[in-house]
């Protein structure tokens, strides 16, 4: 197993959780206008429920330098005070080696991220400069949650027995992972994609973010997700968790519970499929 | 036509230049270190050969806050000096829809960006957040420069009249040009694809980058990249550019030599094909 596969494993065993928390600030959303206060008020009231929380880049830049300030302290006040919870920085980044290369030092060097999410759009020599980073985890966009995802996603590839992109760029990816700390992203939405992409990757790491406000089916997501030996899943969820109430003095509590039940569901159907934390 | 089509044709006519400068500052190969003053010197020098200057986001981004706050200071000092000139983000961004909206407004709103490269992988959703912003241009990445980029963009579409997936990206475009702001990205290292894309996009423009360090050939490049009427082209550059001399007394001449050269060889060619700046 490797070191950042070894991560994933042993803090969804200790804390009996596949949760992933989107941080996602959102200023029409927050009962609160800071965006720090925000984030850290989510993270103290369900850290106890989550393996990792995935903070959205796109939604911290929307704030401007301010924001990745916020960001900055978010990252600390996590690694300070809950150092084993995984934090995916949540890019969708790529771009030619040079830049990829770039990208892959802001991440993991000046932002010290534990995983990324990366765009395989231009092959492995794009998304390798972020491989290079072993210790770190690299979840490639496989299959999006989005309506359009098809559009692209779904083409039918000539000469492949009628496979699609997605199942192209999952083959890809067993091929790519040759430092061992390759995953995948595959929206909720698409249960069955799910499966096709878990039967083509083996025990890699799946990301599944999509549950909840995106209307993903939790219980196939997870039956269809799972690895054989490890879980290898996390399932991710945002504006379900950090907007579960917009009541100023309850939106922390109302995350915590939003966390906790979506923990147990999780962990109702690992009991189903006997696969329970021991 | 459209008000970011009429910008760029207009800052081409006027400068007589297609030329773009890509700025990736790298502490490895500037010769001064602080960002904004190498950026800004670049500029004073080579303003008056290009239409437009390609900040590339990951580059900026590797130097930390710091390196976004000399960004912020670089796009003041085109801005207020420099007015006419393009401001390009090259971002090569793309999510699901309410993330795009995040970033769309980073690229827009936050840093004021003219234009943005973006990526097409999720489909229309993901990028119709970009194209919302009418009086913008947002560049689809089609066809990247890299050596890898075969691995995906030149797969070949079942049931299409073997039509390539960079092929589809391009006759997608065409049909999600709703706002009349799209444009292409496709690397100077494959001219004959290029070529294929100016077919089906027809007016659409385009940016061409992997000119001079990825070794794109000119000539073909503003041949197969031309449009009809207008002449719908940015040919980019950077390191050939930036870097083409590391002496500290001599960067900004030797840049503003090697883009005075670029666009001559550009307008050379615009000449050939009776195509000159009137």
């Amino acid at each position: 197993m490797t070191k950042f596969a070894d991560s994933l494993q042993e803090i969804s065993i200790s804390k009996r959780s596949l949760l992933s928390i989107g941080l996602d600030p959102d200023p029409d959303k927050m009962p609160i206008s800071d965006v720090f206060e925000f984030c850290k008020l989510i993270i103290d009231h369900t850290e106890v429920f989550t393996a990792a929380y995935k903070p959205n880049m796109g939604f911290f830049e929307a704030f401007g330098l301010e924001g990745l300030k916020s960001l900055e302290k978010v990252i600390d006040h996590i690694k300070s005070n809950y150092p084993d919870v995984l934090i995916i920085g949540d890019a969708k980044r790529g771009d030619i080696a040079p830049t990829s290369s770039k990208y892959a030092y802001a991440m993991f060097e000046i932002w010290d991220f534990d995983a990324v999410t990366v765009n395989a759009f231009s092959g492995f020599d794009s998304i390798e400069p972020f491989l290079k980073y072993t210790d770190r985890g690299v979840f490639v966009w496989c299959k999006s949650s989005n309506p359009d995802a098809y559009q692209l996603q779904d083409l039918v590839i000539k000469g492949t027995a009628d496979r699609k992109i997605f199942q192209v760029i999952a083959e890809y990816c067993v091929s790519w992972n040759n430092e061992g700390n390759l995953g995948l992203v595959v929206g909720a939405t698409y249960p069955e994609e799910l499966k096709i992409v878990r039967d083509i990757v083996g025990e890699l790491p799946i990301l599944v973010p999509g549950i909840g406000s995106q209307s993903g089916d939790l219980e196939a997501s997870v039956r269809a997700g799972l690895g054989r030996k490890n879980h290898g899943l996390l399932v991710s969820s945002s504006r379900g968790i950090i907007y579960a109430s917009s009541d100023l003095n309850n939106f922390g509590p109302a995350a915590a519970n939003a966390s906790s039940i979506l923990r147990e569901d999780i962990n109702n159907i690992l009991e189903d499929v006997g696969r329970s934390f021991i």
